[in-house]
Order: C-alpha cells, then sequence, then structure tokens
C-alpha cells in the first residue's frame, strides 16, 4: 500500500484525476488529488507560482501525510519540486509523470519550445485577465490524441483557464536539486505537447536533470490521465515501488 | 466511415495494398488504392516526379472523390504532398505513414541518408536504364526485418524497379507548405530505412516539418503493411478519425 | 533449430543466462553459456580484455561448434567483436543485446558517459583489488528498475566483482569492422544503464557502428535476462532467424 498525492498540470485541477485515483484505490493505495492554488474556482487569475505550491504543502501538513509518493504531472512538475523543498522529509518519492523538471533559475515557460511559447502569449495578450487557454486543435492533436473524439472533446470542455504568473515566475531550485529524495520519471512515448524534437521533448531532455532516476515508459499521449487511467495507474505503482 | 486514398512507395505499386486494404473495408471503410505513374506495368522507366503524381491527381477527381483521408507510405509521402496542392478541397486529411516530408526545393533523394544514396546511385548505374533497385540484403534486414523470412522473399520478388528521375526531381513545395489540411504522421518505431539516427530517422525529421499534426505510433518495420496490416489498419484509423 | 552461445555481460557469468537458456531451450534450441575469463570464480582480478575472450573461443574451437548466433550482453559485446575476429568462419551471426559496439582503439570504459566513468572509478579506487562492483542503488534502478523489488534484491546478490583492466583495455577491432558476418543490435528501451541522452544511449549511437544491421526492439530494462527472460528470448529468435 503507497500513500499518493497527485499534483495536477496547467488548466487542470484535482477532481479531474479521478479516473486515476480510482484506479489506484482499487489496488488498495491511498490517493490524494488536492487542487494547486491558481486552478481552483475563484482562484486569483493573477496567482503566482509560490501562491499555488501553498495549498499542496498545507494538504500535507494540515493532513499530517508521511511517507507520501508525490506524483506531478505536466505543469505540477514544477509545483512537487518546490513542494517537496518544504516536505521533504514527508517523502518516500517524488514521480514526474511528463512533468517540468525546470532548471534552476528558470520558469516552466523557459522550457516551452518556441511555439509554445507564441501560443501561450497569443492567448494571453487575447484574455487580457491574466489567464491562457489552450486552443481545441492543440488539446486533441498533442495533448490527447490518442483518445476517441468525444473524449478529447469532453475532457477539453472541464478544462480551466490557467494563471500566466505561475508558468512565468522564476524558480529558485537549488535546494530541490540538492535532494536525495528517490526519483521516477514516467514518459508516455506519444506525447507532443512540447513537440518530440530531441532539444525540446520531455524525455531524457527533463528526465535527465533528476540525476539517478527510475525510468518507467509507457504507450500514450500527455493525457493518458483521460485516454489511459488504468495504463497510467500502473505505471505509477512501477515508478513508486520499492 | 472514412474514404481512403492509399498511395504506395518507391518500388511499390496499388495492388500491394491489398492486405490493409482489406482491413481497413473490414471496418467499414471506404478504399482506393491507385498505382503511381512510373510504378505501373510498361510506365516509362525516365518518368519524372509530376508525372508520377498525375494518376492520383486524376484517379480522385475523375472518381470526384470528397472528403479523401490521403495517406502516403514512403516515397509517396511526397506524392500526397504535390497532389494535395491541386485537389486540396476534397481532401479532409492527410497521413504520413513513415512517409516523406520534402522540404521545399529538394528533391526526396536529398533527403536520403548518405548510404542510401549510394545505394540508389549503385543500383541505377549498374541498370542503366532510369530505373533502381533494392538488394534483397537492404530489403531484409532494413525495410521488413521484423517479419518470417518467407514473407520477406515473397514480397521482394513482388516488388518493381523505381524510376530514379521521381527521386531526384526538385520539387517546389510551396503551395503544401501553406495549405490547412489535418495532418498525422504514423511512425513505425522499428523503421530503419533512413537509419534511426536523429539527423537522418523518419521521426521527428520528417513529421515535424508538418507543423502541427497528429502522432500515431505502432511496432514494426517500414513495411507493416505486409509484416502488420492489421495493426497498419488500426494505425491508419486512428491517425484520420475526427 | 538454432545453435546459440550466449556471452554475459560485466559482474555476471555464465550461468546467469539460465532463465534465458532454458526459455530457448523449450523452443528446440541447443544454448552454450561459457563464462568469460576474469568472470569464473577463483579467476585473476587483474585480468585484461584478452584474456576474458580466450575461453569463450576455447569452448567454440574445443566443442567445434559450427553456424553458431553468438549473443552479447553489454560488456559482452565487446568480447564477441574479439572472439568474432578469431571464429568468424563459425558464426553464422552475431547479435548484440544492448551490447558494446566499441570503436576501433578504444577501451568499453572509454564508451561510458561520464557518472559510469566516476562509479567504476570510484568502486576501484575502493576495492584496490582490481576488482569493481555495481551499487544496489544503481542496480535497482539503472539496470533492472522494470522488476520487482525482491528479483532486484536477489539478482543483486548473485553479481560478482569485475576486473576493471578488462573494461580500461584497448581494443584493436579492425578485423571485426572489416567481418561480413551479419549482425543484429536487440534493443531494451527502457535500458537507462547508459542513459538514454542520444550523444550516449545504446541505440542508435552503438548499434550503428554496425553498419547493415537488423534491429529488434522490446520493452524493458538492461536485465530483461532477469525480468523478462521469455521476451528476450523471442527477440533473440527474432534478431537471429533466416
Amino acid at each position: 500500500m503507497s500513500r499518493f498525492v497527485l499534483v495536477h498540470g496547467g488548466w487542470h485541477y484535482g477532481e479531474l484525476w479521478e479516473p486515476t485515483a480510482t484506479e489506484l484505490r482499487d489496488r488498495g493505495h491511498e490517493v490524494h488529488h488536492p487542487t494547486v492554488g491558481g486552478n481552483r474556482e475563484g482562484d486569483d487569475p493573477r496567482t503566482g507560482h509560490a501562491q499555488a505550491c501553498q495549498p499542496v504543502v498545507d494538504y500535507i501538513v494540515e493532513n499530517d501525510l508521511r511517507d507520501v509518493v508525490l506524483v506531478g504531472h505536466s505543469y505540477g512538475g514544477s509545483v512537487i519540486s518546490k513542494v517537496a523543498e518544504v516536505v521533504a522529509d514527508r517523502l518516500s518519492r517524488l514521480v514526474f509523470y511528463n512533468a517540468f523538471v525546470v532548471a534552476d533559475g528558470n520558469s516552466v515557460y523557459d522550457e516551452f519550445p518556441p511555439p509554445l511559447q507564441q501560443a501561450v502569449d497569443a492567448s494571453a495578450a487575447e484574455r487580457q485577465d491574466g489567464t491562457c487557454i489552450v486552443t481545441f486543435e492543440a488539446w486533441r492533436e498533442l495533448f490527447i490524441q490518442d483518445a476517441p473524439y468525444d473524449l478529447a472533446k469532453s475532457t477539453y470542455e472541464m478544462l480551466r483557464p490557467h494563471p500566466v504568473n505561475t508558468l512565468t515566475d522564476k524558480l529558485d531550485l537549488s535546494r530541490f536539486y540538492s535532494l536525495t529524495v528517490p526519483k521516477s520519471f514516467i514518459n508516455c512515448t506519444e506525447d507532443m505537447t512540447l513537440t518530440q524534437l530531441p532539444e525540446w521533448g520531455w524525455h531524457p531532455r527533463m528526465s535527465h536533470r533528476l540525476g539517478l532516476f527510475r525510468l518507467v515508459q509507457m504507450r500514450g499521449s500527455h493525457e493518458v490521465m483521460f485516454s489511459d487511467p488504468a495504463g497510467l495507474a500502473d505505471a505509477i505503482e512501477r515508478a513508486s515501488r520499492r
């Protein structure tokens, strides 16, 4: 039995982990999936990265969770990296599921390939409220191309605007890079969100920044949490077992 | 139900799509697989790229096909790119199955890694009739290494000499690169025809030239149309669904 | 029916092939798995690469084996390369299973990424007897991360210290690189021993040095010989069939 805290990515929120959480609970695990600051209904659209992390830290501390496997998806990788700096002694392992391992001093945005930076800029410029969205075309072709159309559509309709400051804030990760918590990286082999060009893709570019880490790979897109929650639960188990 | 026009690669011809076409028809689709100019019995061995494309354009127009998913394999990628420039309004999607996405102004030959260029040169020099062939050794190890020997042998015996001019003609693809037709790329993860060196392989080198595109991957060699036609039909469905 | 001679990697010895050999014998093949010099109990810890190869040459010659498929794993790739120079006429194919294809004039050590070089140096400096070992942490996360913990642990306990000279001896491979014996490379897609950075990984970096070769890929870590012996036996069959 493991104790998981699942941290969602940009445009997502805690409830969207439900299909994967159900799979993990069916396998006997304890699963938590709090929502990151800035992604809760009514949150300030100007939320920055530090404010984004605080609710996750609070959730772990207030519930006195220990021996936690802390899992981050996509943007959530930057959140678990900062959260780990604060609650390292409560963690048994960090699992990055196609998640940002941000270089010390960079922002998440700095790690985006130019076309994704341009898409975020364009959306932010159009919305003018501090948030950005993903177009359905990008969602369907780059995030969740392995799902039937109806699932791509229904999940798109559940997404929320994402606060841009959480993406553009520069992150001091010097403590993170000195942590000795064991680390894993789950790589979905059809993930296209960062392109699959070697200089921009998730693995090995992001993953190898972890130093010694455990690699688990599975078929599927960035959003296997929707298109293959059973497969993702299996990968999370393999990534986090002893 | 989709309407597919399947365009074969070098040394191939339309009839060789039969195993894959049967799989697609069994799934309820309409499937066409005309032969490219220069690959029909009796065609001029000096056929160039423009003449190669014309029979595919004619086939689509004369049969008044609309909402076509136009699929190209290997060299056929260069054919569907040029055909799309003429009949874009009849297409719902372009699907490249380990197929050339030629850089504007280049020939197919320009996209070959040096050893493949040398093999084509050597064969053309030996044959002296404007065509080139693939050796059985290359076919067995680089094109269809995932098949039993007997299938490798029987399919090799069905190949035809290929007109070199279709490979060496420079292609103006400026219109192609401005088309907004949705695009997909099917990548067979064991395809060795262009090597798997990042600077020469199919994906992401060729695929990323498509801009926004849908990636579908499957296990197998360049010739899954023979070694795994059911798997290829499944990949084509996933690549072309809404 | 094929005749296999399986050559193990560093820290391994012939008996460790038993799970894979059993799978191959169950499929009707003849299987030999001699131990390389320096890895037998009581062998000189200062054994060099030439001495390491000799027992394999002797085994093949003394048993008068012909039509041999010679399979090398990891460090064993360097051994089969040198053995092939001596007994080429007895070989039907060379199969490299995530195995070193050492550049002419290099040592195995020269092909290691810097962190692996440092790990070998540190272990050798600590042991002072001419051998080095792998830490359990590295074994579990980089060599056999796809196995349950108990299998990772039990296999770790079976490993032996490895003579450093076999890794650091420079190898003259000019004859090897002129051999026309057919060659295959089995790539386990989750193998992390050399990292998966393109400039350091097994495939295509090592594999492409073989020139024309047959690629077979399978899921799994460097140690599928323990974590998936049936899958490895299947890959060896596909790599070595006609």
